[in-house]
């Protein structure tokens, strides 16, 4: 038996069986077989990361918001307005990793033709770990930023309920030999994710990191439900303007619509932007990578904190699992295993095949 | 015997006797009207906002660096690369504001040209407060984005030294009755401005906000040299992508050279980032606007931590700063009222009226 990062029985597969796994849930789920294909990727992607909280764990949940209407398995993304160096795509409730890849896929051929690109993405889903459409770009020869307006979670500094999205944001630029830069964080000072987690292992929650169901500051796993927001009104305040930039430059809002209430926010969605500027249009993208990874070798050569084993940079824990995961599989903690299987079983599919349990 | 904010014994003066004051300075220390007037414009409006660190205490420093060929009095900015949506301006060693405010002008033209507009500056100086450059493209119906990338202040997560920069960050959108959101703030857990404060006042530094000169953690205001970032890895990430967006990008290190301790690296320089988005472009700017305040209702309606008094906007406290410092002056600390002085004897100039003393 296998233990998964957080100390609980896991199986483990390969990446390739459960991408198959995935895609063959939402075709039968209802979506076109390359619709499938990218969600199915951008979710084991998160998984090969260490990611979990963004990887086939969310099968089941995308999958009920399909049943419930509120993700379209078959969208008729259209785009609603478009500049020389802009889009706005109307994503019709796709599924978010559908929207964010064509939004990022449109903001690099603008980036191409203008030398920055933007795409802003109405009504989407959930957009999953933002750092795969940032990496997409930076393979390109961008220098890339992702947004995702999401809903209320995370307090607002001052407030005692949860007000702003975790609002993650994802900046990505290519390196040289060690490869793109990748930082992709969420605006709480602990994230949803890990909340969840550590109600499940028992492990207290360090002080001034959450408040519980009642807003009073909490440090019991069992209790506490709600991030506090990095640096109080910093952390809020960026999560608010990512709400201005996102959800009501296209008309959509979220956040003031699951604050008041009202029927369209009880509904999950979300909207995206994703921002490209071409590297060689302002300077020579050989020598930009160089000076990133003469910029991560003077980080490196600071003195280290004692505490820490290593200084690392952005994106380089995720990749170091990617490589190892690559190689000897995810592991999946039974109970997701479960949780996968009863969605397997519903739609008559087979599981995937393990390589260990 | 007025006392500013500090405690400290203060003068007053009055916005435009300060600005006249300043303009005059930069005058007679080489720069043309029009420029002087922009960087006495720009510092004399972070003093009315409360921002004193970025206000007129700058000046002996401004002038300092002109003498030592640092800041360029009479700079030949140039665009060097231009395309549909974007201008990369070579700076020339230009003041901050004046090559901030020429970007974001750049930006906000492109935007309405194109969607989204971004501004690259290479090689100037201190930027100042960047809520200034959002705030004018606000008000012009955009949301907008400045960065800068400046020399390593803040500890990078996991070392002992500083790093990175302290990053500033502004986002802005217009609004409604409130008047537009300005978002402006640093990656550290306390503004390098804050801690020199401190020395002064002698309050302790809260925990783990700070390090020596040692690169031990500090909590003496005497000792304490190197800020925190923001929730540790994501904090200083974000500032070492900033660098990459606005140095890099512009083939103008900032942090490797100053890292390094090449003859370059020595020298005080920043580059800029200004991007506009044209919200009429993407929906009825009437109703973002309202969106806007709809949100902020939302928000401040949230219960409150019985901590605070207020649930506070960004920006919020910095506009009612600003309009009670309009009627009522602006409060010089002595001491800063002193280094002026020797900087207006130096350069045969007259100190500015005050309102009281």
């Amino acid at each position: 038996m296998s233990r998964s990062a957080t100390g609980q029985a896991a199986v483990i597969a390969t990446a390739d069986a459960l991408e198959r796994f995935a895609r063959d849930v939402f075709v039968r789920a209802g979506m076109p077989e390359a619709h499938a294909g990218i969600v199915a990727d951008v979710l084991v992607w998160a998984d090969l990361r260490g990611v979990e909280s963004h990887g086939v764990m969310r099968i089941p949940r995308y999958v009920e918001l399909i049943g419930a209407g509120d993700l379209n398995p078959t969208p008729a993304m259209s785009v609603r307005t478009e500049t020389a160096a802009a889009v706005l795509i109307e994503a019709d409730r796709a599924a978010g990793p559908v929207a964010m890849t064509s939004a990022m896929t449109a903001a690099v051929r603008k980036a191409r033709e203008a030398g920055v690109g933007l795409a802003l993405v109405r009504g989407t889903t959930h957009t999953g770990a933002l750092g795969y459409y940032t990496l997409m770009a930076a393979q390109e020869g961008m220098a890339a930023l992702a947004l995702a307006g999401t809903v209320p979670l995370m307090a607002y500094h001052g407030a005692r309920a949860a007000g702003v999205g975790t609002s993650p944001i994802s900046i990505a630029v290519p390196g040289g030999d060690r490869g793109p830069v990748v930082l992709d964080m969420g605006m709480g000072l602990i994230s949803m994710g890990k909340l969840v987690q550590a109600r499940k292992t028992g492990q207290p929650i360090p002080e001034g990191w959450a408040l519980d169901g009642h807003g009073d500051p909490a440090t019991d796993p069992r209790a506490a439900r709600i991030p506090l927001p990095l640096g109080g009104p910093k952390g809020s305040g960026l999560s608010l303007m990512i709400e201005c930039i996102t959800s009501l430059v296209v008309s959509n809002p979220i956040l003031a619509e699951a604050l008041e209430g009202t029927a369209e926010g009880r509904r999950h969605k979300q909207n995206g932007l994703a921002l490209a500027i071409d590297l060689a249009r302002f300077g020579d993208p050989r020598s930009f990578r160089r000076e990133v990874d003469r910029l991560i070798r003077a980080l490196k050569a600071l003195p280290r904190d004692p505490d820490v084993d290593e200084i690392l940079m952005p994106g380089e824990r995720g990749s170091r699992t990617l490589e190892r995961r690559r190689r000897e599989g995810i592991p999946i903690p039974r109970a997701i295993f479960e949780e996968l299987k009863a969605v397997a079983d519903r739609l008559g599919l087979p599981m995937f095949p393990l390589t260990a349990s």
